[in-house]
């Protein structure tokens, strides 16, 4: 069987799965981090959540992620009301992002279509809130691979907590196939395997428990320098090792040049087609030009 | 056991092997399609072989291949020489390339340390004249996985022609960490499999038949635009499968950070410290620069 998970807006279907692109899921509606985006969403200004909907969807996003945690704000109006202003904007499906269940709800009430869920972990309190809420909306979910013990840096557990929550799914009526894993990425300056458990993680979670995956892609990089380099590299490996999705800053080409490169070379992009559409008349102001950069910086 | 080929020049070991950082040969000393370069060296002229010799160790490679294929030449000569006046020059271990015998042993009488020749295909013809030379001068072999008949497209048939040939070599004596085995890199623009097929292979190959690998693999993105873009998430992916070296045009910047990424990345650059030393002082010049060019060009 082949797994799928297919989200989709109002008007668009995407399904993140093995044998299909790679989805990209923008980021950047995020105010964690930004206080002038969380200062205008405060203030009931969203002209800049409707800019950052529509260059990611311009550079290539399949999806984007949507979160309004702001510190003393009323988070989950906040967030219903991006949704809203991102779905008359954009027609791509959206990942609800929220560590508070008022905000989840909020989100999925206003929603039109079928939004994936950002997300549970293993906690059973946390599953026990967050379920019946995907349930009841038909949604699909992410699954953190930790629980109450923390994030396990043996493979195994994490492996194991993945499995409890797809179970704990099944027993609220959702299948396998709308539980998308994140194996859970950590900076590999910190923790020099972290690389080679999200791979390993990456190919059980696909071939013994058979569901999709994602992850928080630019957090392996955390403090080291040239951090895009690390990224870049990263996610090719991630999809070679079977990850089907990620949420990334798709304001990167280099970023989504790698990701559409992965996908030309495990087969998924049909005849190469999207690639030479996407890149076939760039050949000339892309890399010729930085060659001609580098030439001279050379001479 | 931890598989390790150690070549050297007169001057430093090198060594490819799993749990090592991943060995980039370059490829730019091979007159093939480069016209110049080809007529210079006929004529005895090696200052171009030497320029390139020193630019690629600069840029990143720990070895160097050295190819003198030149229609109507007298190649055992020039490959000879090619080699005495790298070896001048730079302090890196060589790959002595040629399909002809007599070059390889011209080049082997000659070449101080021990070389890595390229290289035997699984013919039996061909595995019989190259591997006593490998045998007589203590070298290691590059072996292609393609035999009588042909390159097959099931990577199955391309295992067993390289266990064929490493069994050959251990006829003669040579080990079989002393076999460095091309996967053979077919264009994905026309085969859609080509990446999935090196990607299983090298998997086998390093964790069934417990070989080295190298291949050369800018062959990957023949006749697609933006080629680089393919290559650069290409070498990730392989290294992710466990590939341990490649022959590769080090010039490419992106091509080189792509590696040493993935080097990070699988666990093998300790503590970053390659990384880290290479790019910390790069981030602003290198990053930030091309952030800023980028956000012009949006604004």
């Amino acid at each position: 069987m082949i797994t799928t998970t297919t989200l989709s807006s109002h008007k668009k279907e995407v399904t993140i799965g093995f044998g299909h692109p790679f989805v990209m899921i923008g980021e950047r509606i995020n105010p964690t981090g930004r206080k002038i985006l969380a200062e205008e969403m405060k203030a009931g200004d969203y002209s800049r959540v409707e800019a950052e909907a529509l260059a990611q969807v311009e550079a290539g996003a399949q999806m984007l992620d949507i979160n309004a945690g702001i510190p003393l704000a009323d988070e989950p109006a906040i967030l219903a009301e991006s949704i809203r202003r991102v779905q008359a904007v954009v027609d791509v499906p959206l990942c609800i992002d929220s560590s508070i269940i008022e905000a989840l709800e909020a989100g999925l009430a206003v929603y039109q279509g079928r939004p994936l869920v950002n997300s549970t972990t293993g906690e059973v309190e946390v599953l026990e809130r967050v379920l019946p809420l995907v349930k009841k909306y038909g949604a699909a979910v992410v699954a953190i691979s930790n629980d109450e013990t923390g994030i396990s840096q043996d493979p195994e557990e994490r492996f194991k907590v993945a499995k409890k929550i797809v179970e704990h799914a099944a027993d609220y009526g959702i299948k396998a196939q709308d539980v998308v894993v994140d194996p859970l990425v950590m900076p590999i300056g910190a923790i020099s395997q972290a690389g080679n458990q999200v791979f390993e993680l990456v190919r059980r979670l696909r071939t013994e428990l058979k569901v999709n995956t994602t992850c928080g892609a630019s957090n392996v990089s955390f403090g080291l320098p040239q951090r895009n380099g690390i990224n870049n590299a990263f996610l090719p490996m991630a999809i070679a090792a079977g990850m089907t999705s990620a949420i990334v800053n798709p304001l990167h080409p280099e970023l989504v040049q790698a990701i559409r490169a992965a996908d030309v070379l495990t087969g998924v992009d049909d005849g190469c087609g999207r690639w030479i559409s996407n890149y076939k008349d760039k050949s000339k102001e892309g890399n010729d030009a930085r060659e001609g950069r580098r030439r001279r910086r050379r001479a």
